[in-house]
């Protein structure tokens, strides 16, 4: 008998990944948003999330922020399709003496992210819990089906590309977590990347109609562990070079105060909800044009896709060349800070 | 500042309820399913459930049996709408020292439901909890937009019918929780319908497509609380015959050892998963004529929408009729059996 923390998040996943599913099913269990073919050239996206009390957030956790938090991350991943978000439903387990007002403030949160978005909640269920508030939901969205960006299309050579900055989240959190001075500007902008991460759908859906982008998905264990979902899908590995991460001065400021390799967290670092993707070489300079024109966030080549047959190699700063160690973050394996 | 059991359920979903949803969205909360427009005549459906363990299921409970009832109780949801079923999320929590043997069991009772209805299972989300295992659904569906089949339909003078047979699921509830000595062929008849209960999607789409049905729901938590919602959307009331509600021989061997009252736990006994619906008047004879030559499960006539300003009323074994008490099943204002 083996317990779910010995075979962990992805071994059970995995294990259930094998159940054939119908023709209609582009693809399922594995990638940012389920894709099934809908009329025409369409096809439907669909996207879930479970977030629980003492895992994911805490009593002390400002709800409209959670609230806003849970469409958020669901609508980066229609963004790392490149898909339109539409409908969501949410559902509730609500411990018997939870105060109702602090419910309240989380729908506050939950819709003002929708009507920015354009999303509808349309519907839901709410139910007892015993201990812990557990929220869910599950988002729907839609896209042209040759637009759609898979994990699995990396090809040798394409370069790499991040939206934003990497480990501001890993800097908010660790300020929610722990005392630590900071000056106040710095402060608010780690915990606004934490509690409030903005997902880059304007910027995905961009991407997608170029028609350049080989593989796409956002990053939320960290890049260093996102990356490799691309990298084994497309059977490929990958290049990163250290000094052309992009990070923020109060990110900066951060590892200095704290002293930590900046390298280690931008890439370990979960919930940057930025987007990673890769780009034919001979298009890139198109996307870089395209965006320079445009109000859409920065994005920055941090690497290349090489050969399947090495592992995922990091350039450090003096020029060595290091495997990447496995940083990433699964809830089970690794019961860490999250 | 108040807490959740004291608004309850309905309560905190009626305060949501007044968020505005852009035009597409034909029906959002308070229906089975929420309904929203597509292209053409096609509507999409979606409905969201979740469940908690030692609140819906216990840790004794068979995990195949509740992985069928996850998928089953939504497909039960389309069923009520007319729908058709056709893609699934799960969300699972799941507390680290979980047997991992127990989860793949569950797996396999959703995706023998699953298979059973064609419908796939397109991906989740799996995450730790540290007490309970909690488990959410949402399924997806579409359908005629002019064949929908809302609470909000029901008129005067309408006839009230149920499908299959009443509180059979109750009894069978009763048999988990209590020391009951019943044959072994009662036993499991009762038994299954709790556990394992049968959707009435062929049902739910032949009634639809009729146009006679004014308005449908599924018995969830049982018909005396069921019904009030049919009432209160379509602003009528109604008038039940206590001797004309189906029940089994089974649950009436169980009502008679257990002393209950047979039309009391018929009608407040939840998670029946059986059709509860209105049919005008002279569509009623066709669709007992229908329904005669197909092998869709046994409809009976309980009673007559009547006018609003009455309560709903119940017509006794002796004639006298009298209104009917709330003896539905609020999961916060009632923390009774479920």
């Amino acid at each position: 008998m083996s317990d779910f923390k010995s075979i962990g998040e992805f071994g059970f996943i995995n294990q259930i990944d094998t159940h054939p599913t119908p023709n209609r099913v582009l693809c399922g269990i594995g990638d940012d948003c389920a894709v099934v073919a809908h009329s025409g050239n369409q096809v439907r996206l669909i996207t879930t999330d479970m977030m629980v009390e003492g895992v994911h957030f805490f009593t002390d956790t400002p709800p409209e922020g959670l609230g806003h938090k849970l469409l958020a991350v669901n609508i980066s991943d229609i963004a790392a399709m490149g898909g339109i978000p539409t409908d969501a439903v949410i559902s509730l387990a609500v411990p018997a003496h939870h105060d109702a007002g602090y419910l309240e403030r989380l729908y506050n949160g939950l819709y003002a992210c929708a009507d920015r978005f354009d999303i509808a909640i349309v519907g839901g269920d709410t139910t007892r819990s015993h201990n812990q508030l557990v929220l869910n939901i599950a988002l729907t969205g839609h896209m042209h089906r040759d637009h759609v960006c898979y994990r699995s299309g990396a090809q040798i050579g394409d370069l790499i590309y991040v939206s934003g900055t990497l480990g501001d989240s890993a800097g908010g959190l660790a300020l929610v977590r722990h005392q630590i001075k900071m000056n106040s500007e710095d402060r608010t902008h780690l915990l606004r990347k934490f509690h409030r991460p903005d997902p880059q759908l304007a910027l995905g859906q961009t991407l997608a109609q170029t028609g350049a982008v080989t593989a796409m998905m956002d990053i939320s264990d960290g890049v260093a562990s996102d990356l490799r979902h691309i990298c084994k899908r497309s059977q490929v590995s990958a290049l990163l070079h250290a000094s052309d991460l992009p990070l923020s001065e109060p990110f900066l400021r951060f590892c200095k105060k704290t002293k930590q390799d900046t390298t280690q967290l931008a890439l370990s670092g979960g919930e940057d909800y930025e987007l990673l993707f890769t780009v034919t070489p001979n298009r890139a300079k198109n996307i870089a044009h395209l965006l320079q024109k445009s109000d859409l966030p920065q994005i920055t080549c941090i690497g290349q896709i090489t050969d399947q047959d090495n592992d995922i190699l990091l350039t450090q700063k003096d020029g060595s060349k290091t495997p990447l160690t496995a940083m990433g973050y699964d809830h089970f394996k690794t019961p860490g800070e999250e």
